[in-house]
């Protein structure tokens, strides 16, 4: 992984917060470290095929050539608790776990009605309704993630989800996608593409 | 104003919300259709002495030469409930006032303390401790205001802050930026320049 942008506050197996933003290329093509398994779209419009997956953490190493190139940034937190935080940081994985064989990019982009809300109602919507946190905890430590925003970058997809786990918890990640996508808070999704993955 | 990127959402004079993020560029130099009055440093490192600052929405006409450029992006509310936005779109004016011929752009950085606080803990410090936004509202409709938010674009700011009154408000800005400067809030402000404008 590279640190660059991460190598001057330490990060624990847990993944410790970091403070600065980290922005990251995902480039679907045909090369990078991860295999593309399958890519479907959820919902709108899907992306076009790509063999690999290239993941670059920092402005350097972006593939020269790809089908498709999409960015991100880790930021800091929109909706978590401190005692939501704790809770998750208590269970969570940090990436590049050797077992991790397996990933999904899922990028989603929500409605302007969604955006439109104050904080109080998306917060409302996302976790006292939705139960997002909730629910994702329970995945915990099998699925290790990390949260990318691309609505402020003039990206097509305002949020860049990225997960990672061993094969014999890809069923439960399953779950996980299939219960998320069942929510009050998913009824604001307006595109999502859902990339699979392979190491 | 440079309508391109709010044209397809209908905008009143009290400023509703526009559903895209805006970016929008401020170009310190010897171009531009505000005049520079004074450069202070508040907190931390100032900016460099300019005679004109150029404020451009959208990604063309940049300056092509500018002593600065600092670049945010207007953005989906972070701490304001729907309850205060009632208020506050009741009360707010919209930017380009004809008689608004003074401004002020402050540019603020927070601290890595601040940005590792979860939501809950940010919003009792914006807001419960600090009363920005109530404090806030007894400056409208005489200050006109946008937030421009740089921290995920890897921006030396956080904030790019600008506003506009009309001179006989000037003091009335004054007492309003004075009391933000006493808060709990900027305990948390790492670095603050003042840039004061005339047009």
């Amino acid at each position: 992984m590279n640190r660059r942008y991460s190598s001057k506050v330490p990060t624990s197996d847990r993944g410790t917060l970091v403070s600065a933003p980290l922005p990251v290329t995902f480039a679907g093509g045909s090369e990078g470290e991860w295999r593309v398994e399958s890519i479907a779209a959820v919902r709108g419009e899907a992306l076009p095929d790509a063999s690999h997956l290239a993941v670059v953490e920092g402005p350097d190493g972006i593939p020269a050539t790809a089908a498709w190139v999409l960015r991100g940034v880790s930021s800091n937190e929109r909706y978590v608790t401190r005692a939501e935080r704790e809770q998750l940081v208590a269970k969570q994985s940090a990436l590049g776990r050797a077992e991790a064989t397996r990933a999904a990019l899922i990028p989603i982009t929500k409605s302007d009605v969604w955006w439109e809300l104050s904080q109080d109602e998306r917060r409302e919507i996302f976790e006292e309704r939705s139960r997002h946190i909730a629910t994702g905890l329970e995945y915990l430590p099998a699925v290790a993630r990390r949260l990318h925003h691309g609505r402020d970058l003039g990206e097509p997809f305002d949020f860049l989800t990225w997960f990672e786990y061993a094969p014999e918890d890809a069923a439960g990640f399953e779950e996980l996608v299939g219960r998320l996508r069942e929510t009050d808070e998913w009824r604001y999704v307006a595109r999502e593409v859902d990339i699979r993955l392979a190491r």
